[in-house]
């Protein structure tokens, strides 16, 4: 295939009518889909049987598609379609193709399927770049089966811990019998990690698992940042009384002191649109009708793309909690245990993407991403960028998670521009 | 002891030193609850073997107080105190020996005990009043075991409805079979109605249950009314959704939506100082950290002395929570399953005790009781009322429920001179 490819396709190839690319990848989506840890339903564990199955087919498709494929230590399916010039170095297109327990069909299948059809559609029309692509289909980013975060795309980005081969599943499996066992090599997981010099970017197509572009009649958006989280447990102790006995002025309802909060919580979050803050678990004790709750258990999680910002409305949000507490005599303990950056993304791959959106007559929607994504790890190797699809209802995590043809097809178009603008300005 | 037995009394008879009553009311509780159907723990459920064995002792102290005493059909034990003519009718004391699982040693077993060392006090005296005394034990206060409401006193009060010995403990027992292997009689439950022109009234001694005598350091207070109460299960419908991807402003939080709901309810509950309200349970799903709560189930309880004001303030609880359930496009689905009216206390018999509390130089607080009590049942009899002691912490059905001996003693000095001031004005 030496030659100059893309003068002859750009002279060759008729226009594809619409929605072929989309319906393209939902024939793909439905292929990988068969692969499933338990029948009925759709759940594929890292390293699971139906992982693997699925990991051969995706390699298949990416050989169908044009590229050379392998599966590598860590159980990424990698697939690479060679630029103008073999072993340059590639743009990384990917995400997943773990899911949760009883999952929905595009979840991170998106992503990798976007990639495999779009390089299929270049090859088709003979086109390549002045940098090789590479397609990646992660194995571990719904962390459902071990203690890990994005290990797989941690391995290719350089920062994966060996000591997470010692975690083990719920069966007392370890990662590292589980990657044997699949066919990885634990041994060789942390010389995955790529030269910052051999990758040019990555981008990830995601559906968007919520509801803002469906509400805006979008069929794309780019994510600006992916959040930053900080996660919290609370303990809200009063005391626990007769609900008929104890005089309102003499009580010290745990529940309503949460309750309190809750909505200080829910009007500091909901200050700047992009931001986000829940109580979405919370355990009343001892939970009787005639009984005053005397202890309240929660969790709090709260998320934005910038992080000063975030800081400023969780210090906030403790210090109002706090007087709260104060104010109805309860004890209110506050673990915030946990606390993410959020991920930046890349303006170069950002306006890419705008030219390819903008090219499709779409107006370029920006919006942070409050989920985590492989991206996260991406981002520390290289420049990142995400493209979030519409789904219906903002339903993911649940065989209810839609999106249309239309829409796939729209993504598959962007990515390919995105990539040839992408092309154009870093030849 | 035929003749004028108080006129001795009053010449004879030395005045003891405080505390001796309540001293001997607090051995005889420890004695009476030895009976356990748990080793290590107090739990005696309507019926039981150790409901048994305790009915025999409270029989034993009765005859030893100075009573004729027997354990009737529904296992109440009966002691009577003849009045200066034998025969007459009589004023009857008490409340009752069962208890919840892993109970205090007080709730009920005081007014038992009280009745009968004031008996006891009595007859020491020599004193006999123009009527009889009788001692009741109840059996079935707590509902813990058969789906029934004060089915003991209700037999005494002749609302015995015999359809309830049909019912079922959790073995499968029915309260028919339970009698019987008790040694009561389920065919005679539905004839222990007593006449209204049998009974003179009825005083029930009972631990507050609550923190208002403790607070404001009085040994005992006079009930004025038994609450009545409004019981409501609720369901508020939102919809779940990520808590990283939802924007606040198209969230439908139904947890947010139940904690505006309950700061609502505590709001109004506590604008009358006589009412209480509460939501003492709430069960959020999924209640999971990263999920926006889809659905809240929730349980309200409202109490209050006066019918009218209590329909009231559901009614503006009701409409209020409609209200906020609109603003935030949730659902919510109530269902006010439980109406119980309140229960007035006797005019007559709370001067008497209002006198008996004056004469030991202290302040007559009246407050209304929450719970409900056997005195509920039996004011549909005759003129009732109740005496409130205080309790340690306002803590009960635990085993951390406390009483001193010191108003122990004034419980029962209380219990004496009321008799003896109702004899006043009733003889």
């Amino acid at each position: 295939m030496a030659g100059p490819a893309s003068l002859t396709a750009m002279i060759a190839m008729p226009p594809l009518p619409t929605t072929v690319l989309g319906e393209r990848l939902m024939t793909l989506a439905a292929d990988l889909n068969q692969y499933s840890d338990e029948p009925g339903r759709l759940t594929r564990l890292y390293l699971s049987p139906a992982h693997r199955a699925a990991a051969e087919a995706v390699k298949r498709m990416m050989e169908a598609a044009g590229m050379s494929a392998h599966i590598d230590a860590a159980g990424t399916v990698v697939g690479r379609y060679e630029g103008i010039e073999p072993g340059a170095p590639a743009l990384l297109v990917g995400s997943h193709i773990d899911t949760v327990v009883d999952a929905g069909s595009y979840d991170g299948m998106l992503g990798v399927l976007a990639g495999i059809v779009a390089v299929e559609e270049l090859a088709r029309r003979g086109e390549r770049m002045p940098f090789a692509i590479e397609v990646l289909a992660f194995g571990d980013e719904e962390n459902v089966r071990f203690p890990t975060n994005l290990s797989t795309s941690q391995a290719i980005a350089g920062t994966y811990d060996p000591a997470w081969l010692d975690g083990r599943d719920y069966d007392g499996v370890s990662l590292r019998e589980a990657l044997l066992a699949f066919g990885g090599d634990p041994e060789a997981v942390t010389r995955l990690g790529r030269d910052a010099g051999s990758v040019k970017g990555y981008i990830e197509f995601h559906i968007e698992q919520g509801p803002v572009l469906e509400r805006e009649n979008l069929p794309v958006g780019i994510v600006s940042a992916i959040n930053g989280i900080t996660r919290a447990r609370g303990v809200v102790t009063g005391e626990a009384g007769h609900a008929g006995t104890v005089p309102m002025a003499l009580r010290r309802d745990a529940f309503a002191a949460l309750s309190e909060m809750n909505l200080a919580v829910e009007r500091i979050g909901a200050r700047d649109p992009s931001t986000v803050a829940t109580i979405g678990m919370a355990k009343v004790s001892p939970n009787a009708s005639n009984v005053i709750p005397g202890r309240v258990d929660f969790m709090l999680d709260v998320r934005a793309p910038d992080d000063p910002v975030r800081h400023a409305i969780v210090e906030e949000m403790v210090a109002e909690m706090r007087d709260i507490a104060a104010r109805r005599h309860v004890a209110l303990d506050l673990d915030l245990y946990f606390d993410a950056p959020a991920t930046a993304m890349d303006a170069g791959l950002m306006r890419a993407l705008e030219t390819a959106v903008a090219g499709q007559g779409i107006a370029a929607r920006h919006l942070p991403s409050g989920a985590g994504h492989d991206a996260m790890a991406m981002a520390r190797l290289c420049p990142s960028a995400m493209v979030f699809v519409r789904c219906k209802g903002g339903i993911s995590h649940n065989p209810a998670e839609s999106i249309t043809a239309d829409d796939a097809d729209v993504a598959v178009r962007v990515l390919v521009d995105a990539i040839k603008a992408f092309a154009a300005r870093n030849g």
